[in-house]
């Protein structure tokens, strides 16, 4: 695939093993001696204030340790990614904004004895009114969850004079969007343990971010961020919904003041209750194109209900901004979007981070246009996508990388033979129909500094220790970084070992969101490794008698450039290089093996370590039109779904997804596929069953049962197509993958559903019952 | 004492209340579920061939686990600091070559399975003549201990011609002094827990140097040094004996082969028996000076019984010949040290590392040419003292941060108040003496390569991370390191957290020898903290406008430098210097606080971490003349022992120690007179009752009831004096002070017990018996 030797190659996970062999320690794994159970004791009102509490009968329970409440929060009692607005412990007179909100801990001697005392807490709460409809919330008269009221953020993005283009506009199309709250799902619910250790508080948790957690516990305990050490345990999924707190702070407490290790592990019901959500959001588009398909003008309001606490939110409904025009040029743009407090559960970040609900508008918008031009739906993408050169919504130029034409060409071709064959099967009651679906995707947060660092030591033997604050979560990226690294070094996958996310020692990573840490913890791990390779390749060129930029370095072998090794002119260069070397002897070896370099390295005294940062290259948006460049680069994807549709039952099935995604570099082929095909699961319900039913702020889904993810018979074959567009400032051209495998699955298959059955869903999921109740409308 | 805020301050060791709290978690404490205990079958033999190894009877005893032999070794089965000489597991048909060596190991159940299997262990082993006197060792006739003869190492000091300038010299002084074997006698036995996780081994270990023993274990395990994390556990002393391998290896074969976690725990008597030795040395000195005192001439042979294996021996005989001369400056030089293999218990590094020998015989050597020339100790020693721009013996020259004169000084200066008064004291049988001893010694390793890295992280907060190799064995160099880095940040100590000596994540930091970690991991942490410095300074200086030259950090703010801030040219400079950095607006303030400048580097996307690594400036010694620059630095120091010696008992009593040191610059002088007193008590052991006797190879004085250490009522009153020649290449002008400390004592001891009773001891030590032997002879 390319000069590479580790990058690019299909490696292993390299925590693969111990997660077959169940080895891996999970949070709910970890046990101490002499441990504590914590529960939470929570809020089953949405709104209202704490006028009082009385934990003394929970506090006389035979085995209960500790029972903790507001006033023992000794710091900010605060915390939240974006805006502080979440308490920790809702103190006396305090505002409770949810159903869920913590307003006591319990560590006791078992779980069982917790529970028990739970029930034993007797709090008095006013109740306030509640709003749970955004659009009610933005009004006047709504109940204010703030002082400030409800509207959290309001993202603006100005382009060009959209009212105007809509002048010149052979067709326009308008339409309201509406999609739901969903859920994580991940494998694993949230848990942690938390001990003290002379005074150093190590928690182990379930964490997508182990630096940002440590700042929130050192701020809310008081404590130094250096006295404060976050180890990610090994973690099953995380998808966005482990980046707020969850256990830690409340962990930190009970350790704290117990002095003795605590446990929290969250049940499903608790999970599902407590994690922040996909915000449900109502997007309004109204898309003009000329007599020939070219797009003109858009204009977009789109309202996300952001629940009782800001979380990802404002960052959420900005990127669904920004990504509100699809990846094509609009000349004309005009977009609003605005996050709403409202006393439902809280949404957050989730895998797509309020793309995946433009692109569901978007791309529903592409079809229907092409059909009212009678063109076909990949011809109006093909006509209207990125290429490079391309202006952005918010005035970014794309300069390279920009791979949207690639996915929609190939997946065109593809599913043309695939898809031609298999729609035929379709007979009697099921329809079958086909339906394309593309993204864009920003990589690393929008307009926001959000770098990474990494520490890199090149050890004696030739082997390699990384030191990383990214967090794997199961996405793979301690096999990305040490694939990065290995490629750096000339070696072997195996011949490293990664320390990842754990505040004592890494450091700051970031996130694992945004799709961000291929490409920026990516990079710092490659700068910290040329950061120690320069002296590798000092030492060499002294060694070989040429400069440091002749050599290059392969399989464990630093070597002379084949060009300067086979020139005839080798001679004369390297008695010119020798002399500015200082060297007298003349060097006859064209090549030194690693390990013998770096033992040449240590007889003179140096070490080959390093470190490495890298933020990309953003700027903010500007507030009143949103102008700036918000990612320093795009990942690009388009999906082709095929699906059938049982008129009798209203079942979709999708039969079969052809996904093309541009993801700069291949770094580990076989996990991007892993990605695609996890992603469009994850697309596939949301396009079909997902959905997180809310009534006055009570979750009603909330386990399992109710809540319908995909089940493994109900995912469908998925070609996945990987296209590689070089990103230049990305490691070894790398951009990312992780959220866009999602983002054009849903869109796909709703526009597939309207190749099969005439009938366009504005709304999702697209369940038997709407597609029953359509089908008897018509 | 100086402008900084925390070097020169006298902070609590970092490590102090957990361990007066009983917390430290040592590698006896350390307990894992499911784990095995560890003994070692050993030699009872001293020379001799393994025919066979019968472990059928011990395998086969209830709750024996694994029994390993030689053939169970992977990789290389051989270890050793210079010489990798030192078998894991002696092989069948393969030599033992000292009582104690290692021919199986067991992993049992319990400690009491594995001890009683040890009895059912049968070996057959070919004894060979063995050789236990150095001098018989070095002669054609000796039994070999290895093909190459029994002299492991010679090294030779040429300066000027020695022969001649006696020949000019008025008087010349001739002596053989004799120095015994000696105990290190940490207070913490040798031991070690070792667990397989993954394909991790993870190896928890009493330890001087944690990156030496994972090069050792992955090199016999035949496993990647990434896979191998060794950490110190909490460490109750080295002085040097815990270099060696000892239950490293031995634990991970064993973890690697039962895949539970091993422990192994050395008794005291197993302890004594298998580390090794402070060599025993026959030091032949021969010194000329002419009639004023003026020192002409030195030769000296120094022979050192290095035992079996070579351990630090080569190293330690070419300090040894180094210092040979003392701090005084000798224009003809000839100097033959040779290390010498027997069959004895191994010799190694043991604080002082060769020179307490030869301090011993030069200190003497200057007391009898002074009494010969008439001139008081003092004077001689002040006549020939090193001054900057000295000659040593091997030709470096010394420049600055060059202490001894002012060691001279201030010793004499308040011995003769101090002793003044007390020498009245002495009456009747008890006879009061005072004696002086100087001493030189070189920081870090002999003309080798011995560099140090370090990680350090300034956190959001203001704190800081520092990931340093150095072993903190309870000198008290997590402290330094923290002082320095505080330092250079500006914060204090309570705002750092040090992760040390922890192969996983700590880059190398070399051993805990040398008195190097002050200066060289010093430089280490300094470095670093200066990397991750520059980026705040960048920014400070960008807030404030001005150039990062003209700001100064201080107690957590960096402001515009004094002399910048207050001169009138400020306005100039600073519209200078925005115009440079592209600033608009007018900066009016002269500060900014570090946590906002942090945050203001945060927000601009950078993050403040760096590595360093530093390595000594030193260069190898000729091996024909042992000419070169062997230490980058010296620490210099005199101390006056006055002693009282009962002539009827024969006992001697230290009444008190005056001890200048000239450290360069005292990091923490507290910490420093702690090493002081410790070192002079160690010192005080040497001179008077400490012995490690051997008959034919085997340790008679094989406990602490047989080999005497001093008790708390042996200690002297120790009068520190911290004297401070700043050098210019240390960490804040620092050097170091752990072994000088000890280097003197012995020699003033002498030297004081001759001025007591006229008899002057040329053998350590100087025991009840031998004085009244002598004074009995009279």
């Amino acid at each position: 695939m390319s000069d590479y030797r580790v990058v690019g190659q299909s490696v292993k996970k390299i925590d693969a093993v111990d997660k077959v062999l169940g080895k891996a320690q999970f949070a709910a794994d970890i046990q101490f001696d002499n441990m504590l159970y914590a529960k939470v004791f929570r809020s089953t009102v949405p709104h209202g204030i704490l006028r009082s509490i009385n934990i003394a009968k929970a506090e006389a329970l035979a085995g209960v340790v500790s029972v903790l409440s507001g006033k023992d929060v000794p710091g900010a009692n605060s915390a939240g990614i974006i805006v502080k607005d979440e308490p920790v412990l809702v103190k006396i007179n305090e505002k409770i904004r949810k159903i869920g909100d913590p307003l006591a801990l319990i560590a006791a001697e078992t779980e069982e004895i917790a529970e028990k005392a739970l029930e034993l807490i007797e709090v008095e709460i006013e109740e306030l009114p509640a709003v749970f409809d955004p659009l009610a919330a933005m009004t006047e008269a709504a109940p204010k969850l703030y002082d400030d009221g409800n509207v959290l953020a309001v993202r603006k993005i100005r382009k060009g004079d959209s009212q105007d283009a809509f002048g010149q506009c052979a067709v326009v199309v308008e339409n309201e969007y509406r999609t739901q709250m969903t859920e994580h799902s991940y494998i694993e619910p949230e848990a942690g343990v938390a001990r003290l250790d002379g005074d150093v508080l190590t928690i182990w948790v379930s964490t997508q971010n182990t630096h940002f957690d440590a700042k929130e516990v050192a701020r809310n305990l008081k404590i130094g961020l250096d006295k404060v050490r976050v180890i990610q345990a090994a973690t099953g999924g995380g998808f966005g919904g482990k980046l707020d707190i969850s256990v830690q702070i409340h962990l930190g407490l009970l350790a704290m003041r117990t002095r003795r290790p605590v446990k929290l592990v969250y049940s499903r019901t608790e999970s599902i209750i407590n994690s922040s959500k996909r915000h449900p959001c109502i997007v309004k588009m109204k898309t003009g194109a000329d007599n020939t398909g070219k797009l003109l003008a858009m204009e977009c309001t789109i309202i996300g209900d952001t629940g009782a606490y800001a979380s990802y939110g404002p960052g959420t409904l900005t990127r669904s901004a920004v990504h509100a025009t699809g990846p094509y040029e609009v000349p004309h743009v005009t977009i609003d979007a605005y996050t709403v407090y409202t006393n439902n559960p809280t949404a957050g970040a989730m895998r797509g981070f309020g793309v995946p609900q433009v692109a569901f508008a978007h791309e529903s918008q592409m079809d229907i246009l092409a059909e009212k031009l009678g063109i076909s739906p990949l011809q109006i993408r093909l006509q209207n996508a990125f290429r490079p050169g391309a202006v952005t919504a918010t005035g970014a130029e794309l300069t390279q990388s920009v791979g949207i034409v690639p996915t929609l060409e190939q997946t065109g071709a593809v599913a043309k033979t695939l898809i031609g064959d298999t729609c035929a099967a379709a007979k009697g009651t099921k329809k079958r129909g086909v339906g394309i679906g593309s993204m864009w995707y920003g990589i690393g947060n929008t307009g926001l500094p959000n770098p990474a660092g990494a520490y890199v030591n090149l050890l004696d033997d030739g082997t390699v220790l990384i030191l990383t604050g990214c967090a794997d979560i199961g996405q793979g990226s301690d096999t990305t970084l040490a694939q990065i690294a290995a490629e750096e070094f000339g070696i072997n996958i195996e011949d490293i070992r990664v320390v990842s996310a754990d505040t004592g020692v890494t450091p700051d990573g970031g996130a694992s969101s945004a799709s961000r840490q291929t490409y920026i913890s990516g990079n710092a791990v490659r700068l910290a490794a040329q950061a120690a390779k320069k002296v590798l390749m000092e030492t060499a060129a002294s060694m070989l008698g040429v400069t440091p930029g002749e050599i290059v370095i392969g399989n464990k072998v630093l070597s002379v450039r084949n060009d300067y090794a086979q020139s005839p002119a080798l001679t004369d260069c390297r008695t010119e290089c020798r002399r500015d070397l200082g060297l007298t002897t003349r060097q006859k070896e064209l090549s030194v093996g690693l390990v013998n370099c770096i033992a040449e390295c240590r007889s003179t005294g140096k070490l080959t370590m390093g470190h490495g940062w890298f933020n990309p290259d953003t700027t903010g948006l500007n507030p009143d039109n949103g102008q700036g460049k918000p990612y320093a680069t795009y990942a690009f994807a388009t999906q082709i779904a095929e699906v059938e549709v049982d008129i009798e039952s209203g079942e979709i099935e999708v039969i079969q997804i052809v996904a093309a995604h541009d993801v700069g570099k291949a770094v580990n082929p076989i996990n991007i596929e892993g990605q695609i095909e996890g992603g469009c699961t994850m697309g596939l319900g949301y396009a079909l069953t997902e959905e997180i039913k809310v009534n006055a702020g009570k979750i009603l889904t909330n386990n399992l049962a109710t809540y319908l993810i995909p089940t493994a018979l109900d995912v469908p074959e998925v070609h996945s197509m990987i296209v590689e567009e070089p990103e230049e400032t990305g490691p070894f051209g790398a951009k990312g993958v992780g959220e866009p495998s999602l983002i054009p699955t849903a869109a796909a298959i709703a526009n597939a559903v309207y190749n099969a059955i005439g009938i366009r869903f504005t709304t999702l999921p697209i369940t038997p019952e709407k597609v029953l109740a359509e089908l008897q409308s018509l």
